[in-house]
């Protein structure tokens, strides 16, 4: 038995095959990311799904379907094996059962991105990677700075001066050279580009190098293990860059041909976007394989203002495929589904996740799901590192006075 | 197999038993805390190690030693087997090996908080109860307010008005009856103990009610299982309330008598706090077997200010019986080093973590751990919960500007 099964990168656009034995990033041809393959015919007859039962609840228990060769080159924080929790009030508060959440605010940094920068790092760290270097949101930052910090892997991060303050911090204490621009995530962006092309900098930008989709594929791997390989009829995903659709969905493309799956059909992928920024849905709407750039994007939900996604069409891909369908929802939508979500399940939920449960709501009014049919929600991250996402009214109280009969 | 082989309640200062089949507070004759009784006898020959193996990562997993009788009563968002991490490179600088970290950020509300309120709704949801209140300096009213919203119980937390902003958030969006009282923790212990005694609400202060550290117990269960039932050499605590410590305590005792460890010695303990506050460590200091209150308490360090704990007797019990020690730190120091556990490891801890860093080093320097030692520090919650506690020193570009060369 391989510690892993990867067997080499390809192009999904025009189909060129590269050695995953060196750093690579987009498809020279083409421009396009890069996807990486497995040995799976070898991996059906060496791996059993009993094989994972005494391994640790983390993503290494999936190590066979990791790009990291060497077990010695894995950085980890112990990520991964997040909740998978029913939700009963809101189940009948919307009309969907079963509903659950998958909810990756119980990761190290408090957000999915751990994922992809556990995973990423490790391979670079394999692939004698010494400095990286990406511009951020905020949450990949934080992921990657931290997990580089680990790897002892010197971090670049470049992010806008209005990312959130929290991840902002956490890059910081991981010792990165840290940079605020004051401008968009795309300025940051063109600020990485130069320092990588001057310096021969490792970038590890969204989709620029191929192993984060490997990272993100975990959740995938980890819903259908929580759901006894039985998948469910409806995943719902929020969608900025992307990654993480592109991920679940080559996770279940991938037990599929090992024969794990006992469904014969996969989920319907939903891409959920804040009506402030949806050039997924528009793409969508209008039957594209790739999407526009989003002009003037807002929205509460940092993680999902992504104006052109370099990796579009693959979530176009993955929706059409699959018969789901991308649905966009108002800022005020989303911050009415995480309170109610703290209320009726105490689970305190980020903006983004918050999004789907609108878009489930939604299509359940429009009978788009239907009544039986069981959904996953996912929760990209902790709602406490959006704290001025919550509206606050706290009466307070002198230390001699009592509370109010009222109340 | 009963889900629990919970017996009874008792006195651990005057040895009254009490029924733990309905609401139970502190001893009616000393107004000690109760602890909670199992039939071991029965367990050891009922339950095996190896009924684990098949069992969800999180605390539920040890429901035999849990005081919930009916299934149907678990509270869950999943909490629990959070990662149990080998640090390399702290282990160099400090002179530790091996040197653990058990992560307690990697938890449902980003504290292990949601250990003791998880157990603690699910007891009192058991027990019928409706509503709840309790006084918190932040992270255990994040918690139980958010458990307790999943229960559908109401729950009355006040707050004082300097607690930490994020946790002031959690409470606010569960729906909770929230006030801040413009004054101490004991400020608003008083405030809820009126409300408490006018209105017959359960009562869920620290140790008020005997079932918060069942659930805090599980980090040791935790501990020892993921150390393949081969405890370490010392555990260091950060220590304001106690309860993690009594609770870690009382599992090392529990999983003696049923036989599972390896070890014929438990790990020292060591209790940890900050010089600001640290009534236990200057009781130690003088072979007491009580605290003193600690006048004008202050620390950067917010869960272990604690001037005197109800439950101090108890974690001064524990430390005499293992041969253990009680270490206060600097603020300077533990900034110091939870700025450095970041930098080294890539794990982001709070300041209360870092105390225990900063102990072990001391200890080390000391020789009171030898070489060889093992040791785990348990770091109670996530730093993106203490925002502050970060120093930053951020360079600002301009949109056209590139990261400067000498960076």
């Amino acid at each position: 038995m391989k510690y892993s099964y990867v067997s080499h990168l390809s192009c999904p656009k025009c189909s060129i095959v590269y050695s995953c034995d060196e750093p690579q990033h987009l498809c020279e041809a083409c421009g396009s990311p890069l996807l990486v393959g497995y040995d799976l015919s070898s991996l059906k007859t060496d791996w059993l799904k009993e094989d994972l039962t005494t391994r640790a609840p983390d993503l290494w228990r999936y190590h066979e379907l990791l790009p990291v060769q060497n077990k010695a080159h894995v950085v980890t924080l112990g990520e991964g094996m997040t909740p998978l929790i029913r939700l009963s009030s809101l189940s009948k508060e919307i009309g969907i059962e079963p509903l659950f959440l998958k909810d990756e605010g119980v990761i190290p940094t408090g957000a999915f991105k751990a994922r992809g920068a556990a995973v990423g790092v490790s391979k670079a760290k394999e692939l004698g990677v010494e400095e990286i270097a990406m511009p951020t949101n905020g949450n990949a930052g934080a992921a990657w700075s931290l997990y580089a910090a680990r790897a002892n892997i010197k971090s670049t991060i470049v992010m806008p001066i209005d990312a959130p303050k929290i991840t902002r911090n956490e890059c910081a204490v991981s010792g990165a050279d840290l940079f605020l621009v004051d401008g968009l995530i795309s300025d940051a962006g063109k600020i990485v580009s130069q320092a990588v092309k001057e310096r021969g900098i490792y970038d590890v930008s969204t989709l620029k190098e191929p192993y984060r989709i490997e990272g993100k594929k975990t959740m995938g791997l980890e819903i259908a293990e929580q759901l006894n390989w039985e998948l469910p009829d409806v995943l719902l995903y929020p969608t900025g860059g992307g990654v993480g659709l592109i991920g679940v969905y080559k996770a279940f493309k991938e037990l599929q041909a090992l024969g794990w799956l006992k469904n014969d059909k996969l989920p319907r992928l939903v891409a959920v976007q804040s009506s402030g920024c949806a050039p997924i849905v528009e793409a969508w709407k209008e039957g594209r394989r790739e999407s526009s750039f989003w002009e003037n994007s807002e929205t509460v939900a940092f993680g999902i203002n992504v104006p052109k996604a370099i990796g579009d069409f693959l979530v176009l891909d993955a929706v059409y495929e699959t018969e789901g369908c991308a649905v966009s929802v108002d800022d005020s939508a989303l911050l009415q589904e995480q309170k109610l979500a703290a209320e009726k399940e105490g689970t305190f939920i980020c903006p983004e996740g918050a999004a789907c449960f609108a878009a489930a709501r939604k299509l359940r009014e429009e009978d788009w799901i239907k009544k039986g049919e069981s959904v996953v929600v996912l929760n990209t991250g902790a709602g406490i590192k959006y704290p001025d996402t919550v509206d606050l009214d706290v009466p307070t109280l002198g230390p001699d006075e009592s509370i109010p009969a009222s109340s």
